[in-house]
């Protein structure tokens, strides 16, 4: 049990290696050798877990997703109503970039031309926000001239670009610059509502009061 | 003379192969021998123009930027308005980044990790798109609770979003999205206006009337 839990915390380190060394150096360039050194284990401790670097890269990507996942499922408690959740879930997807190079890393991969992931985090999100403005089109919380799916597409469009941007300077994934984007876009897509209202839903009990 | 027109001819092909390899493969995996085999010149023929790889990519970052240029030059001569000039800019620069491997490899290689780029080609298109909203904002085209910082901020995002994803898929890179995109946030941007107001500078002369 000892010897498995050792096992486990070593593949975890290397997970965080691997995505500290992807993220500076991209996929093509990163050395397995700077990998298994930065993690602290022997070349050959590597190679028990991960067959090649596209295996390791697909751990990275597999981490980010469980990440997002969580992050997804968390809103999903806090919230009742869809938008409160898109929002919720961007500003602690964009905090975790900025914090987590799991995340951050994840979220490269998926756009590096060398690397043959399936980019099947980044359709996971396109997925995810789809849904959630799906629902709010459902709900009738969008405005009557907006489209969930031209919505969605800015979402995730910006969202990708402020991980993009942020990987040269992190003001792009600054709390105060994706509250300013959701300033800018949430009253476009919730249509004129009366300004006591609080938050998306309209005061529809989506967003507890502040009192 | 014409010794000259063959080098520039020359020179030209093997950029153009550049892009196209970069595009590919990224700019770490991309060889040198396959750039000039592409090109259809020997690898001496290479290294007679550029020093190594960076000079390289320092050249398709040239031309694109030159292209970007091109196109904010032309949009003013056409138009008044700034607002007028962001829609029709963002229109021209992402049919040519779909039909020009040249623009698509020039915005890559600014987000490419093992790339020594600058990343000059995106500043240049950030700091224009905060020049467009600035004089836009100054003009009293915003609405008034809409921030020119905020609004550039969004659109150099999103842009860069349909750029990357665009690498993937090439719909991102659609003039039904662009125009969807717009069609989203230009009304945020203006405030209501009369519906019969043709443009965003609302019938002040920036769009020719359509009679």
């Amino acid at each position: 049990m000892v010897k498995q839990e050792r096992a486990a915390r070593t593949r975890q380190m290397l997970i965080r290696a691997a995505a500290e060394v992807f993220a500076e150096d991209g996929f093509a360039s990163a050395s397995l050798t700077t990998i298994s050194r930065r993690a602290g284990v022997s070349n050959g401790a590597l190679h028990f877990h991960f067959a090649n670097k596209a295996a390791l890269a697909q751990a990275v990507e597999d981490d980010a997703a469980r990440i997002l996942h969580r992050i997804t499922e968390q809103a999903a408690v806090d919230h009742s109503c869809p938008l409160d959740e898109l929002v919720d879930v961007t500003h602690r997807l964009v905090r975790r970039m900025a914090e987590d190079t799991i995340v951050r890393a994840g979220f490269g991969l998926c756009r590096d031309t060398a690397c043959p992931s399936a980019a099947e985090l980044r359709g996971d999100w396109q997925q995810w926000v789809e849904g959630r403005l799906g629902q709010a089109e459902l709900d009738g919380q969008l405005a009557g001239d907006v489209s969930a799916e031209a919505a969605a597409a800015t979402v995730v469009a910006a969202t990708v670009g402020f991980e993009v941007l942020g990987g040269r300077d992190p003001r792009w994934l600054s709390e105060q610059r994706l509250s300013r984007f959701w300033d800018l876009l949430l009253p476009r897509l919730t249509g004129p509502r009366e300004p006591a209202a609080a938050g998306p839903c309209g005061g529809s009990g989506g967003t507890p009061e502040a009192s």
